[in-house]
Order: structure tokens, then sequence, then C-alpha cells
């Protein structure tokens, strides 16, 4: 076999539920390449039952796992998710070893995504990164650039990020604005949600979403550790107040998870709410469709801000999560404060939907992803570039 | 009592040998203000006997080791390096909880040093940073930079790696240049070192350093990983040739470090080289008096570039480590190749000593560094600024 | 000071809240002698709030926490069991490094328990075992013994296991059946409970317990994992058919765990069963209390092995869980079988209490073990003796 | 495919280098085996070329590493000993994961072996462990036994070692009695080493092993930590003032190493000894052609009980190493004495070859091992057996 035909191995590492999500258009084009031996790594929450149903859905869309990495402490505290990155870089190392990738291709900002980066950085592999140069509060804001600069391919997902990944010295030629893979999810998806499915899914009262619901999307801040739990039940006061139907998703694996879990369990039990259902996750399909015909999101995920402008749908952000990035003007901001947040809701759905935004979005980015992650000259020795 | 009179609790990490040579009169100065609370965190190969001496080092200066961490795994591979870094995320985390330091002070680009930083990052402590925006090659080219972007306060040793750090989004009022401190370290120290003392250390023949000799300092690089015991044989021909008297020290505990300590044993036990000295390591005031007197520097530690520029030591520094660090004109640099090594040593102590540099020299920088330390307002959440 | 005087330095591990309740009476002996220095390491499920509540009991009840550690990898697989010992021995060598105790205090077979074991087994320092010899299904079986090959000073608490583990070797004068320091616990405890206590604990119905009651504490296991959710369905259904009100304890951390806490999720879902209520965990005197009082208790802790033994409370032993261990008459024994679970809960409701049994139990248990702690001689050099 | 068609998967972990050699012929025969599927793992210093060349003789043998586990951590210490084990049990969990062998088999005392003996038994994999129930000094007293109380299947050298490992509790219909593999191998191996090949291995002076000479094999004492150097110059001056040419082992990787390899250093440097040669490793089957010819084996090693006593060489013990291991007659007992050692080998040399002794060895050992490994019932749930 020449050198030529040799298929060139791509690693993709799943940290996270919605990563996977955002992500399977791109694993569906990789899959299809006859040049790329794919390999897919899935870590951290998503393998645990609690936070995501990855494995489930990567069998049921045809994908094999080629390792699974068993890293997250349990206790949702700083010291949890700084022991959790440390154990998480020995058990990538041990896989990436084993399958030897050509490129490993990681996204996003989560905390445990340094793993896999340092990992495969000292074991001399070239690293792809999409969503680098996006500026938010939180822990992310310094995860996301410190994987910046100890990648070599940078996919950002907006104009301004790929100027801030370059200002950084990044290598121009290594700097490509794709837009953002899960914008092209939700353009090419027509999933459409039903009540069964939705009411067959979670835990508390059933919810009509023939009508207008709220979804709620509050993930604990980590350095805002030990004020998560009097965050969300600022929320939870202000939507059970306005009596609206509510979809809400449970917290994720951060810092702070036990705190937001444990107010949103009380106030479960004091109050047996009457209108509220309370879901772990929801396949990717059904949670675009969920979207689109929600009256407002509110909370604290990124979804406001990516998905949702490229939708049109109102959103409210709730505190510094979110905090420098990039808004359409589908996004009202609002502090920790249940007056507010319920003011900013009911403004939100007397204004309805809103002017679809392409702020992050650009056609065929997946494809795009693709092309050049099967044809890039591949490096690792990186050096600073003082020219951008 | 009041919170203005509480002290400040500052942690330094020493990881390796040089490190404390290096920072020594940082912690003389933090050690003699009364409103610091100096906590001294030792590990990695700085607690290994075969790489350094730096606790019985700290015991004489009257320094206490607050924590001991060992991580080395052994190996030098780059697996090893990878794992030791994860490892040592769990345990500075473990250290961080016990000691809460207000701010956590690292230096430099050695791989493990990315540890004690997402540990400090992660437990939302503020981390000031010594020596970032440098270019180099190796693995440290992308650790530094990766570092800067989870620190919170810089201090840089030249304006050009000022610039960069500011480029790379960092806060203006938080990134200070204020000189090496080896450099200020180099001016203040007189020692004479005597052929008894450099004779009492290390392995191989007597050495006379009363006559022009050579000091060599090679350490592997990491992304040559299984040509560094051929690299390292062409300059132990070279200088072998020479037969000008040399000292050599042992490599650094980089991936690699076997394949270079196995060419310098394959090559004494085969030549039983007579004016050949190897040694393990040496205390600071003694190895800059060493330093002083030599001929020239041979092989690709900084010590050429930083040290030798200030004192006007010619240096002939080799391949690829030292790639893209700003040079004073003492450096030659030549490839891996005996034939253009034996020149070039030829040619640089036919020169001599060059006119000494300031280019990475300031004065007080120690002082000035701990003047920031003790009153820097401190803060976690970081956030990118575009206005630089 | 002379030797005589040195404090003898006795650390005391707790990885789990049923641990720290009974070895409550041990710590406050150890606390008054004044030629000890107590160290306690709280660790693992110890230091999470989901399963217990032992640094605020610490705290109340005066004693101080020299370390937590960290170390539950979240999942509750077998894999993560693994994991979590692996992860324990590192950060217990460490603290034991710190603490440099002379003799370090264990007890019991969970899993878990073997990470300060092997720490301290390769630091040298002398390792005390209580509750050795026992006999049991689970993992628990193995550790149990392993911890005795690997300890030199053995508290058992009762005949039978002294002579298990002098048959394994262990030399005679270090093995000393003291009988069962929880038992001293309940018998010196007249704690009563009171209905506004049990009902402002946990989530569920409101429970009348001046009236008959059962309390249930089933854990997963190990050696099952797969199907305790299956199991812990059984005894759900049993219970909520004999529409007794009932007290039930969440599952304690060990692979398999989230199996039964997803049972019991589901099923409150489902049924929003009326006389149910569900505890994650209770001080330790108002357990005695609670324990005293109950009817029965249903499940497979070996609080109805022990605890019950002493009180005649009838027990009904579920599973494999405690296969082999020695039971007084108060125990009836069944599979995981719903008709059989309610076939012999009515049988032990309508005996009533036992007479009392002190298979497990002597007095001064506690006094003895720390007479013997303060005074014995320490070694650490083992041997089989084949004389026993 | 039927059941009874499927093949048996068996995991063999090899962690030193002796190891190796102790169970070729195992290995060998398990390969032979259709129904068999070997799987084997390299792991600690036996992927360390310091320590061994395990996975070149396994190449040049025709064997496949399954996985390779690096986990020793530098530092010669106990705190590194016990860390070691902790990745060490966090590494195996993976590699079994994925593995997912039906019996894993271990043998030995070393420390780190409890590594993969606690995944595997936390997984509810069946585990062989050869070699039980021998007593010695060390922590490996304590190692084995623990071993054995987590292991199912039990092939013990000796009949005392079997009685010892059935009063420990254990099914007596799962102890087997079968003799030392590496006596089988001593028993079939034809090897003649030859000066040439002696003298292209390691360092210092070129030894005629035409003429009488010893082998020296003496490693560390972990309980003894801090005078291992003290204890191998005792020997080194003995051997020095003999005269008689020397082959030395480096010392294994146990707690101690480096303070042993230092003095062997320090004394290579002072005296530059003219009749010593110092090796790493040797393939097994040369290593047993050096023994055969060998006037006397001294140090600590089990080799000088166990294969010397088939073989009748003399043998000099120093030390507490092999505390209380069965003795042919072969062995003459000392303790840490330049005087007492010279005088040993003296009378030794006298001696000359001993009657040989089949207290170790049986016929045809590793097939019976492999008859049973493939035919046994494995289960996973331990009990103590009372009855024995």
């Amino acid at each position: 076999m020449s050198k030529k035909q040799k298929k060139r191995k791509i690693c993709f590492v799943i940290t996270s539920g919605i990563h996977y999500s955002r992500s399977k258009l791109i694993l569906f084009e990789l899959k299809k390449r006859k040049n790329v031996d794919l390999q897919i790594v899935v870590a951290a929450s998503a393998i645990l039952s609690m936070y995501s149903d990855v494995l489930a859905l990567m069998k049921k869309d045809g994908f094999k796992c080629n390792a699974k990495i068993t890293m997250v402490l349990e206790g949702g505290s700083p010291v949890a998710m700084a022991k959790t990155t440390g154990i998480g870089i020995t058990e990538f190392t041990t896989v990436f070893e084993n399958l030897s990738p050509d490129i490993v291709v990681v996204r996003g900002d989560r905390y445990e995504v340094l793993a896999p980066v340092i990992a495969a950085a000292y074991l001399n592999i070239t690293i792809a990164h999409i969503e680098g140069g996006d500026v938010t509060g939180n822990i992310d804001e310094s995860v996301r650039h410190a994987i910046t600069k100890l990648s070599h391919i940078h996919f950002t997902t907006n104009e301004e990020s790929k100027k801030r990944v370059m200002r950084m010295g990044e290598l121009p030629g290594f700097v490509y604005d794709v837009g953002a893979p899960e914008l092209e999810f939700v353009a090419k998806n027509n999933y459409r949600v039903s009540n069964e499915f939705i009411n067959y899914l979670g835990v508390g009262d059933a919810v009509d979403i023939n009508r207008p619901y709220i979804v709620v999307m509050q993930h604990p801040v980590t350095s805002e550790h030990g004020k998560n739990k009097d965050h969300i039940e600022e929320t939870l006061h202000a939507i059970y107040d306005l009596k609206i139907p509510s979809i809400w998703f449970w917290p994720n694996v951060d810092a702070g998870t036990d705190e937001v879990s444990k107010g949103i369990r009380s106030f479960r039990e004091e109050k047996n709410p009457s209108h509220m259902r309370f879901i772990k996750h929801i396949p990717p399909e059904e949670f675009i469709g969920l979207l689109k015909k929600t009256a407002c999101l509110v909370g604290n995920s990124s979804s406001g801000i990516k998905e949702c402008s490229y939708l049109g749908i109102p959103a409210v952000n709730i505190g510094s999560r979110q905090n420098g990035r990039m808004r359409a003007s589908n996004v009202i901001d609002v502090g920790y404060d249940m007056k507010k947040i319920k003011k900013a809701i009911k403004a939100q759905i007397k204004h309805g939907v809103y002017q679809p935004s392409h702020m992050y979005y650009k056609k065929n980015t997946c494809k795009k992803i693709c092309d050049i992650l099967v044809s890039v000259d591949t490096y690792t020795q990186k050096f600073f570039y003082d020219g951008n």
C-alpha cells in the first residue's frame, strides 16, 4: 500500500452530551470519507447516565466508541473539577498511545477538555480545536484560550473569534472561520417533538407543549461556587410565579452541580409544582425540535446565544456565565434576581420570535471542517506568529 | 485583627533545580516582608536527587518546604511526561486546598508547570507567572503560552515578551516587564568556584578550571524523541576531539532524558575520556561562578541565551530547543553536526568575551516582583482584553 | 523532652457515614488520652453530602478533621470502584507522609479501605484493623481478609472472627477480641427520636413513628452489578403492598448505587407512595433511637445482623450481601422475591422483639481498643505465624 | 458458534524482567492451546529499559504485547512505591475493561502486583496467582498473602506453601501445588553463555567466565529504607577484597533502588575495580547459563533459594529479604557484614556444588498450570473456607 492510500486517523473526543449533539454532522461526514479512519473517544460526563445518553445515541446512529474514559470525581466542587482533569490526562494518554491518531479533534471550553489536549500535545499529536476565540465568563474563558495555545488547527465559529485566535499568535494558514456546526444541525433538522415523548422523559408534572412553554437550562458557574443554590432559586421562583409551563434540564457536571440539583430537588419537594417537568437529557433532534417551539429559553446555556440566534427564539440570559460572548438581538441579559427574571421573560414572550441572525452561521460548516481535517498538513511544533 | 493586617499568603512553586537558583532572590525578598506568609512547594524533578539538591539548598538558605510532591513517572518518554502532568494536577490540588494561598507563583515553561497552574485556576486562586511571552522550540513553546492564558499576573523578562503577552489578550494593568530575576542574581553574585569544589562533585576526570574550559548543558528535545542519543553524540565527539577540558551537566527530566544519559554513559565506557567531568547539579552561586570563568557555554540551555548574554560569555547553541528566543551577539547557532559544533566552539573561544547585553536585565527585578505580589489587586475571573 | 513523654500519633480513617457512627466512642476515648495525638482523616463518601454528614457531625462533636480526601469517581460501576481505590492510594500516601502517624486505624471491609491500608503498609506505618475475620458476601469478603494480611494489630468483634484471623497466620499477641464498638454505642445511647426530626429529614410522605414502622437499608451488591435495580424493586413493591409506614435510607456509594437509586426514584415518580419516607443520612444517636423503636429492619445492612442482634430487633436480611456472617436468632434470610420478603416481614412483625444476644457485644470495647492502641509495641515487618 | 467452542481469554501480567523469564514456558504453552486467547500486559519496571528488556524479548519469542502500562514513579522511595501502586490500579482497570479477560494471571509478591489484582477483583474477574503461600521478609510478605486473599486460583510451588494458602481459608479445590515454573525452565535449558556475550553487556571490567566467578544480585529491602547504601557497600568491599571475578546485576525498582545504585556508582568511581562487571539485564536462557557455571551466588535474590536449590549452586544469602523462605542445604545466611560475607563466600567456593534439591521442583509444572487455567470453573465471589 502506498503512503498516499494510507487513511488518516482522526480521533474525535466527546466529553458531554451536548457536545455530541453539536458534533453529529461532523461525525457523519467523517464516517463517509473513504480516506478517514474515524476514532471516537467518549469521556467524562458523556458516559454518566445522570448527564447524558451519548453511548446509546451513538449506537443508534451507527458509530463505534473506540474508548470510554471514566474520570469524573464526585463532589461537584472545584477540587473535584481539578482532579478530574488530572485523572483525565493520565487516561487520555493511555488511550491516545493505543489509538495513535494523526489528529485529535476537540471542541469548546469545558474544563475537562484540557485533559485530552495536554495528553495529545505532549504525545506530539496534531490537535484541531472547534470554537476557539470566543469570550465568556466562568473558568471556560481561561480554558478555551489555553486550548488554543496548545492546538494546531483552529475552527472558529465567527469572524471576531478568528481575529482573536490570530492575535494570540496562531499561524494564519491554520485558522478557519467555518461557522458553528451546531447551527448547521439546527438548519437541517426538521424534527417535531411530541407531547408524548417529552412527558415520557424525566420527572414532574406533565407539560402540554402545544401551548406556550419555557425551556430552562441553567448550569452552575464554577467561579461562583457556594452561591449556585441561591441563584437557581431565583429562577425557580420566578417561573413558578409566572405559572407558564416549563421544561427544565438538570445542570451539567461542572463544580456546583450539586448546589443547583439540591436547589431544584428541595423546591420540588416543598412546592410540588404543577406546571414544571425536569429532564436529564434528550436526543439531539428532539432537543432542536423542542427549542424551535419554545416561547423563551431561560438560563445561562450557550444555546440561548447560539442556537437561538439562528432560530430567532427569545432568550433570557441570567448571570455571568456567557459574559462577553457575542450576542444577536434575541437575548436579554439579567442578574440573579427573581423580579428581573420574571420581567425579562414576560417581555420576551410578549415580543415573540426575533429576526433570525446568521452571526454564528455559515453554510456547509461540517463539510468544510472535514475537508480541512483530511487534507491539512499536520504539524506539532508550534511557534508564535508575530505577523498577525 | 483588621483585614489590613492580614498577611498575604504567597505560594511559590519550584519544580526543577535551576528554577530554585533563578528564583532565590525573590524568595529571600518575600521572606523578609512582614505582610507575607511565604509558602514553598517543591515538586517534580526538584525533589529527585538525580536531578537536583533543592531541598538541601533550601534548608541551608533557611527556607521551609511546605509540601513535597512526588510526581515524575519513570520512562523519559512523552507518555511519562503527559501522565506526570496529570498526576501533578491531582497532587497540587490537594496541596493548594490545604495551604489555601492568595497567590500561586510559577515560572517558566517546563511541561510539569501546567499542573500547578491548572490546579490553581480551577480552585479560583490568582496565578502569577514569571517569564511569559518568550518564544522557543520544544513543547515549551505551547506550554508557556497556555500558562499565560490561565494566569492573572504576568512578569515578563523583556519588552518583546510583554508585547506578546498583551497581544494574547491579557489585561494591560497586570503585565509587568521587570527583567529576568536570574540576571539580578548573576549581577549580585561574586562567588568564585574552586578546583577543589568542582572536582569533588560528579564523576569523570579531574578538570583544572584555572585553565580555559567549556561548560556543556544539553537537554533532550521532547519533540525530537528518539533522536536525542544521536544528537548528544555529535556534541560528545566534537568536544572529545577538541581536547579542551569540559564540565558536563547531566540532562534534565524531560522526555528523552534517558536517551541523552545513555549517550553519555556509553561514550564514557567506550572512551574513558581524560578531560571531561560530569556533574548532576551544583549550588546556584557556584554555578554562576563556574559560568563566569568558562571559555564557552555549549548546548541548548537557556543559560546560554540569558545568563551568558549579561556576562558576555560566548555560547554555542545547538539545535532547535531555543528556536525563536531573542538573542544577544554572544550566541552562535549550529545544528546537530560534530564538525559545525567544533568549528563554532573554536570561533567562540578565539573571540573571547563579548560586550555584555542588558537585553534581559533590569535593576531591582526581584524587589519589583515582590512589591507587586504584595500589593496587586488579586482577581480570578479572566476576560480577553481586545484593546491592546 | 524524654522519649517516654512523646505522644503517640494515632490516625483514624473514616470513609463512610456509618463508619463515623460506629467509631464515635473510640474517637472520644482517644481524644481524652493525654498521651495521644489524635489525627482524623475523612475520605471517600464520608465527605460527599449525598452520602453523609460526617464533617458537620465531627465539628459538632468537637473533632478536628486533619485531612479531607476527594476520591470517589462517579459512575457507580465496578470501573469507578476500582479507580477510586487507585486514586485513594495516591492521596492517602500524601496525607500519611505529611501527618507521619505512628499507627493508622481502619475498620471494616469497604472497598476503598484498601487504599489507606496499602498506603500505610508501603510507608512502613503500623496498621490497626477493627472488625477483621468476619465472613460475608460481596467484594467485602475479599477486601476484609486482604486488609487483615496487610495489618499488624487486629480488633475482632467476636471469638469466631478472632480464630479466623489467627488461622490466617497473624501473630497471636496482636489479635484482640474486644467486641463490636458500635454495640457499646448502642448500649450507652438513650436518645429518643421524634416525629418532628424524622419528618424534617429527607423526602417523601410524613411517617408517624409512634406507630409501628419499618426501617429499610438495602445497599447495592457489587458482584451482582446490573441486577441491583431489579432487586430493590422487589423490596419496594413488597413494602408498598404491606402499607406499613417505612423509613428508607438511600444506598451507599458501592458499585450499583445508581441502579438502586434509580429504582427508588422511578418507583417514587410512578407510585407517589403515601407511607414512605426517604432519608440520606441521620446522626448516629438518632439512628440508634430510630432502630430501637422499629418493628423490623429490612434490607442487607450489617446493622440487621449486628446492632439488631444486641437490641433483639427483628430483621429481614435480603440476598447475598451478608452471606456467612454469624447471626443471632433475630434474623430471617430471604432472596430477592417480593412475596417472600412480604411473608418474612409479616412473620417478624408478628413475632416482635427477640431475646437480645451478646454474640457481638463485650463491655468496655472502646476503652480496651484505646488502651491497646496507646501501649502496644508497634511493628511493621510482618511474618506468617505457623503456630496457631 | 456454541459456547463450548468459545476461547477462554487468559490475561498474563508481567511487571518485571525476571518475571518474564520465570513465566516463559507458561506463555509458550498457553500460546499453543487452540482454546486460549492469550493476552499479555507488560507494566511497571518491565517496560523501563533501565530494568528490563522484556518487550524486545517477547518480540523475539513471538509474543504480542496487548497493553503497556507506564506506572513507576521516580524517587525510589516508599512514597513512590505506594503511589505507583495507586496509579497502577487506575491503569490496569482501563486495560482490563478493554481486554475483558476471563482470567487474569499474576505471579509473585512484588509490591506493584497488588495493582492488577485489585483492579481485576473489583471488576469481578477471576484471578489466578502463582507462588502464593511462601514466607519472606520485606513488604513482599504482606503483599503476597493479601494477593492470596483476593485471588481465586492458587498455584503454589511447594507443599508447605499450599498448606499455608489453605490455612488462610482458600477453597481446597482451587489450590494446586504444581512446583516452580522457573525450575522447569532451568531443567529444560541447555544454553551455555560465552565470554563474548557477557562482556558485550553492561559496563566495567571484562570478566573471564571460564574461570571461577561470582554472581551478585542484591536488591533493596523496602523496610530498611535509608540503610540500603550501607548494606550494598559491605558486599562491594567484601568481593573487592576477595579479588574473585564477579558479575553484578543492578538492583530492581523497589524503594531503595537509588541507594543501592548510588552505592555501586560511588564505589566504581572511587575504586575503578578491575575484576567486576555490572549488568542491567540478560535474556532468560543466558541468565540460567550464567548461573549454572557460577562458583557462588551472592546477595538476596530468590534465585539463590529457588533456581540454585535445583542446580545445587552454592548461595550466600545476605540480610532479611528472604527471611523465612524454605531453603535447601545450598544456602548460607549472613548479615550485612563484610567480614562474614567474605567468610561465607570462601566457604561456599571451597564446598563447591551441592546435591541438587527438588524442594521447589515438579515435572510438567507449566503444562499443569495451563491445563488448569483452561479447564477450571471460574468463580468470583469468594468465601472463607473454615474446613481446612
